[in-house]
């Protein structure tokens, strides 16, 4: 198993966890989330680098970091999820494990919200568990880079 | 938690698992994938009801028996995913705690695969992962009956 | 009159009746649903035929089997309305008089569900009105008959 | 039950009836209709007022009208059926045990024939058995309004 | 021949003729259109019934009237031409020799006056020519009504 | 600035207004608004004439009308504005300075509602105000008249 | 006017004229067809010059030999109206006055002859007349030239 | 080649043949094909293994059993070549020589029988010769077998 | 009333305002437009927070900020109206009163700029009228929160 | 059985045959395909009209001339199938017992291949079986001739 | 460096270059085009064949020459880069380094130019640039030479 | 000739180059492109401004920036290209000569990289000779800018 850390990004209004809508988001905090991720990755053996931003550049730019730095991305791309092309380009030239996470169950929302451009670039997809579909990533993001595969 | 046992449902041609385009699904054969799941709900306390039919109708009769005995159900409706209005509807009138699985990111394939009927009625969705899948489902499964949440 | 039976045919998860999400489909079972079709059609001189099942298959041996056996054909093909050609050319290779049921209002429903496969081989549609869509189609199928129309 | 009467409204070209088209429409002109409708409520205690009009914004306003004044609508809006937002809005704010009614099947004729602004809007549809469409939806409300239900 | 009139029907906004837009319908009024028709039909032994209205329902009640005092209908429904399915309708239960006109060329201008509603239910169709639009149309309802075609 | 009056014309079913789906268009009825118009419209000097049809093609002959005796038009189209190309060319042949208007917030609503054929021939478009609506554009049209900018 | 002939130009298939599908297309030959033509243009003081042929490439050689040679061109493409950007492009480019002509109306037929690419490069559209719809153009033609309109 | 038989397999409806709508599908009973087949097969010095059923499940059955029991493949799926997501992936992982074949010519027909999902894993689509159309599957197959060819 | 401020927020390009295509936008430059707003703001008692920036994260986080300081959102999106799903999402996580505005009327111009992510998730849109629409917004976002509704 | 040839048409790009894309089109050559053709027509009593064309309109020509010469057609319509509505007419026009041809599997191409004018005018279609195709398609005509049927 | 030479194509309507629509297309004619190519090539001692034709099938009788004859292929298809799918095959058989080249910028045009069945068969594009298109494909063919790549 | 500088714009991803993917994009990093680019200006007497983000507002801001201080863009908005609005308004904004370029053939690509937000205003498209298209954009502005016209 690699021994860098597993990269966990966030897209747009994620900061507002826990603060608006939690019918659809509940009602953990963006900290709470993180909190989560990092105790569920230590029993795992795994350490966690935690972002979130709302400029789509910025995710760009943690992904390409993770090239050097990370064993396997966990992105939550939130609204980009549906509209990034450069996003989708970003991950499949990184090419490292990764999921595709959600809080809620998107296809039970808009139809909009049915599409996504990162789906076709990572290993698999995990969503509508809450903060449960990150800690099941981190899980998958571990067996991914044991059977050493590739997004 | 109940004391009921989770249904985990398959859907057509997944009696030929590992016997077929192993490079999309993986070598472990349905028996293999059963074993795993059995073995993995036990060390969450959870027994496993595991069927599969190419029968649309038999699957939806599973489906319905799950309402008096199953705490959850684990459903690959394979390729009546994107095409079964009527397990849809078998689903919601159910209205279980529910994931939705698939062995292959199905987003990586034709777009035929990319809508499903199954997803909006049940609460999650977790693809890609091979056996993983389901291993993964079980887990979420058994954190929405703690939490008492329905599909 | 025709002296032969009229076939009332009920598709997938029509058994579940009375039992799930009564403010679509109302409270009667499937049970209080063929007795009132019985009683209804018995004022009219006519006897009924009735049937359900959750398999595509099985309802298209019922539509061959009423060529011989039946003076017309109510059918309630659930989601199978909005997916099955098979049972539009089983309908249509029958040629009887016929009407397609359903208890809700389909067309205040999702839009997969405002397209139909068995209107175009039927001789009319009658939805919405609960269980007296039946006791309407019997009717109806009733006036057909003695008109001698085919669907 | 209420004792206003039911309001049997009809949309453009149906002052034509009996007049052309007899293999899609029948031979019974709309006094023939009308006298068949009349008949049939007097045996469910009940009275109609019967109306036909080329204008939208004439059969608007007997809606509107119908607020006060009926207890059930049957509306056969023909042609505007397909088109016409404006009947849609008007029979939504009326908001009375209502039914769309076509004498033809109208999901054997041409696609544009096959959406309608109506039946989002009303309890139910009836269609396909000529002048019997009109009986059965007479019926209908008889029911409904018993039932006291709202479209 | 026949000794009846030919109708010239006009539809909305064309009472406005020669006073808006001249670039796309040229600088004749409608009372100019008008006597420039009757002085063509005179030629050819003929004699036009004139009508512009507003209103969708009056315009089905001149084809209506059309029936039984017309040898043949010009019809230049303006905007209705590409949403009346009412007007279809009329047109096709009259059932007389008859010609959809334009003065401008439709498909020069915006996609939503590509679709005509009136082309499948008369003979033929003439745009493009102003005024002189109207005067081949009298020409061509002539020849078709000495050769006895209907609509 | 001109001396004519400003046109505000309402389409079908706003003669409801206050007395239906008030969640939606709220109390105030269509007296009520006539009112409030007409005293905005006194505090910047400027008359009402205040008009209301469920004919389309009673609309459209106000808006020929206007051509010579407004100075502006505001109108809210109701069911027309999505159905109407009449109404598109009258507005378009009048060429006045014009407002889209609208109760409600049509963009919340159905996606029937999401387009307008009045929107390109006016100069601006207020909705999701309730009554203020009606205020704004008197407000928008005043200051376009001030401007001399045409539809 | 000019002294320069007419070009009447006709696609592919109709040298089968009169001998297939008299149904559709009516029982003169194409030799009919130019002899009728030839009769129509000289009462109006012009010369035919009349050609036919299945290969896109000729037709195109036709309309830029006009360029040089004709005051105007009617052109019957036949199937190409529906498929050919480079008569198109050939007719935007000649420039001359022009008609589009067909015997039948295209409107009833397949979907597929709705749509037409010469449409919107000419002057003026007749079709559905047989082969008056050609008697029409040439009149329509002889009074474009005398008003000097390009397509 | 393989020492195995060929599995023609049919689909929904074929039961009747010869029963129903012989203006389509001719007058020869199922039966009367199955006899056909062999005879031709045999004079390929093939055997035939001949099924119909009116279930999806069955027919993927047998499409499974024929891994390891046939040499190739005729499918008439009837109206599942349409709808079917399953039997397109049965095909696809059995991977035998293999041809759909259809009675009717399926273009000449509604457009929802214009698509397949069998033809993209077949070897080739044979359709519109009636009884022969299953002939010449059978020459097809031989060849196919010969070649050593897989769908 | 709130003592907080209106934000007034503005997307991609209009910091070029005044200085670029004036046929479109005007010939007010951005600092224009804030001296109109905070001057109008006054007359009602309200300050103004006056911001753009080309990037959609940026003007998020704007939008973030407003749920603590402002009392409403007037937001001119720019180009970001027809393509942030993430401006979506955080006005309605913020819901606040809030207005979409626009200088020029988008629906006169191409179809790409007549859908729009924001207009679902405001009270109402404002467009078409320059300058104007931003003092017809802030009036009406003054009403709006006297009225204290949110968006 | 008719003495007149076959005739056997093949359109763009076939004389590249065996010289292109093997892996798509086989080995033969166009000439090896002629060969083959003559061989297997001349074991039915057959003779055979061969033709190559890269021009569309001499495609059209060579099945003209076949109304007279020829008692059937096989036709490899090449990338016209998916784009000659002229052939469509060619073909309709001289309805003769035909068959469409191709070598590939065209379902397995891009979806523009999916699409033909041709199919909907001839007897049967035949794909998939390399030069295969043509001899089934002369064992079909043959069959075809025999029975006289037409396309 | 192959001693072949370039093939420059150039499809209908471009013999009529500098001769119409010079806005759109410049004042250079065609002869004009040729020499500035033959000069540009020569400057990197290259030898053009340069061909105009407005037949389809001349412009894939062309590529087909090209691949014994030429180095490389720069094609202006004129509209039938837009229909021809047996353009397509055609350079897709011959498979050298090709480029498409345009006049104008067909994406300022209608939408249906700007779908392109050259595109993906050739190394690359360029548009928009008039002449000068022609003089940068010659020198992106020649590094495409240089480098030995195929289209 | 202007004096300024040629701005060389890169999106999204583009700083990878050389790292990612090298089968599309080949192996010159972006350093690699710079120089190659300043290399080819300086034979044509211009200078390079050269640029590179992943944020879409960074991009904007330097196509505003190179209002006063370029005499043409290069722009490879990568990802953006298909998906941003906001840059499109920022070219038509500021008007300079400008060419859209990308390294790979975007046409045979997925089908949502055939669309370009940048291509309708710019004055042309270069794409698919890998590091040459700029180059050749370079080249090509350089004419533009000598002939003074304007994107």
């Amino acid at each position: 198993m690699s021994g860098k850390a597993l990269y966990v990004l966030n897209g747009p209004n994620l900061n507002l966890l826990g603060q608006r809508e939690s019918a659809i988001y509940g009602e953990a905090t963006l900290q709470d989330l993180e909190t989560r991720c990092r105790a569920h990755a230590a029993t795992l053996g795994l350490e966690i680098v935690f972002h979130q931003s709302n400029s789509e550049g910025e995710l760009i730019g943690w992904v390409h970091e993770a090239r050097d730095k990370a064993s396997g991305i966990a992105i939550n791309a939130g609204a980009y999820t549906h509209t990034s092309v450069a996003l989708h380009d970003a991950l499949r030239a990184v090419n490292l494990p990764s999921v595709e996470v959600h809080l809620s169950n998107v296809y039970k929302r808009e139809a909009f919200r049915h599409t996504s451009f990162i789906a076709p670039v990572v290993n698999g997809v995990i969503c509508g568990f809450g903060v449960d579909s990150y800690v099941l990533a981190i899980s998958a993001l571990s067996a991914l880079i044991s059977a050493n595969k590739k997004g």
